[in-house]
């Protein structure tokens, strides 16, 4: 029985922090995520790829910026566009030199759809691109119907809605691909955010989280495993306390009640250990949640209790699945 | 019998000449050369379309290097990535638009191996991006190892080369959603190029003919035909003098001497007609030059001798094919 994971792997594992987010270090980060990648392949795994855009995304922005002198900007949900090229190929790439000879690779570029009266659009909170002065802030909030803010005291920003994912328009292509067994990396950025006007819809400027978009592209799919690539081993209670403790394997209502007591930040694991719990609480078999080290172990693992492996969430419906 | 149909559209059809290049005028553009492909495929047609990518990757260019002193610049291969999320992207919604309750879409990244030691390589000839002092480009053709050349008298250029297509590698990937099928937009601005180093492949600076990827690609799917949309109606001979003529139905033979004669220039026919009589001599049914209104009514026309259609390019056992 072939098995298929949706695995999200975050932008900033592509432009790490501390680095540039120069070419070769991030063809360089590509081809250390590829491993874990071919090593599912290799355990019979059918996989999906959803990346982060974040930096990669903000550096468009900040180029356009620098060049709208000479040259129109584009609209935000057209530079997410070509991040979803320039890191579709650049994961391609690194997946075709550690496996290109065993397992088929394609890069699609997919929409996804967002609510125009999603309530995320009347208090966008995602800030994007680079940081203007006070007084350039507000001229552009005027000129382009921005909506800017304060961030970080390191100046000012436009700030963008980030809506709910409701559905892959390319669902049935990637179905297409994964049957005729492809990797398909797709989803980049949480995807082209797409808005329904009338009978047509259109591109919107917006931000789609992408944990959430690789929860609703694996319930879609029917996948049985979302997996939540970090630069963590697993998630923790009372992170960075002395009560600090691992979880390893977590019911969906225990991560809730957790998400409600505040103990996952929402800049960080907060809407990880969210899409993860969303994805098996609507039928799927497990979330994993780890390093991209600790992934295949993770997944495959029998042993629920084992301490040297990362987060699994799963449900009691899901957990007698898995356990007959 | 479902008949497949390449169809190349120019990368100025999207930015056409004396526009600025913005989004909407892109996007109304898109709009416009939707309508021919949906006409082609209400008609039967199994359509993949290839687009240029010039404007959009030159602009991309110019801002990278704007924005330099913040960003680190990509390599031009990874632009031409991002072109093909832009693009695809744009194209794509321009489709949905017009005929995506009819026939999904998909736009799918592509790269298209080039041979390192092509001769191209050792005489690069296709101006990109920014426009540069003597100094400065004296500079950073020391700095990064660019070839930069005079253009037009307007300053120095950076100049890549421009290598033959030597095949698809996500073929497999377009056949699997064209028998779905699906549209599928894919081999943006001639596709992305990468070159084989020992048994891997990677990324290279090049730029592939659009209109040679697009014969390529209709070659490796064996489709009945190869259209490449243009701004005139026809392909003519002795074009601008007194003697100019259409030339509406001419075998390869034909198309070859004339090219040998120089009666194509370089810059702009000369390429698409190689194109098209590569196609033709290498299996294909027929070679379409035309504009986007005239595609449908050239490609289905029964009569080789209608001066008020588009050219088509064919051989002595493709027209027996077509008469059969």
């Amino acid at each position: 029985m072939t098995r298929t994971a949706v695995v999200a792997l975050g932008g900033n594992a592509l432009a790490a922090e501390g680095q540039q987010g120069t070419y070769d270090e991030q063809r360089a980060n590509a081809a250390a995520m590829a491993v874990p990648i071919c090593a599912l392949l290799d355990a019979g795994w059918r996989v999906v790829v959803v990346h982060g855009n974040g930096p990669q995304v903000g550096n468009l922005a900040i180029q356009q910026e620098r060049g709208r002198g000479d040259v129109p900007e584009m609209p935000l949900f057209s530079l997410g566009a070509m991040t979803e090229g320039q890191l579709g190929s650049l994961i391609a790439i690194a997946l075709y030199k550690v496996c290109g000879r065993r397992h088929p690779i394609a890069a699609l570029l997919s929409h996804v759809i967002v609510e125009l009266d999603d309530p995320a659009f009347d208090r966008p909170t995602k800030p994007i691109g680079p940081f203007f002065s006070k007084d350039a802030a507000t001229r552009l909030a005027r000129e382009r119907g921005w909506d800017v803010t304060e961030d970080s005291g390191r100046g000012f920003r436009r700030v963008v809605a980030s809506p709910e994912p409701k559905g892959f328009v390319e669902i049935d292509a990637i179905r297409c691909l994964l049957d005729a067994g492809h990797v398909v990396v797709t989803g980049g950025g949480g995807g082209i955010p797409v808005g329904r006007r009338g009978q047509d819809w259109d591109g919107v400027d917006a931000v789609i989280d992408k944990d959430y978009a690789a929860a609703e592209l694996a319930h879609q799919l029917q996948a049985e495993a979302l997996v939540l690539v970090t630069g963590v081993h697993a998630v923790h209670l009372d992170f960075g306390k002395e009560t600090q403790r691992r979880l390893t394997w977590v019911d969906a209502v225990e991560a809730e009640r957790h998400l409600a007591a505040g103990q996952f930040p929402e800049g960080s694991m907060g809407p990880k250990v969210r899409a993860a719990t969303r994805f098996v609480r609507r039928g799927g078999q497990v979330s994993v949640i780890t390093t991209a080290q600790l992934v295949v172990a993770t997944l495959d693992s029998a042993d629920p209790a084992d301490e040297s492996l990362g987060t699994r969430i799963v449900t009691v419906k899901s957990r007698e699945g898995a356990i007959a």
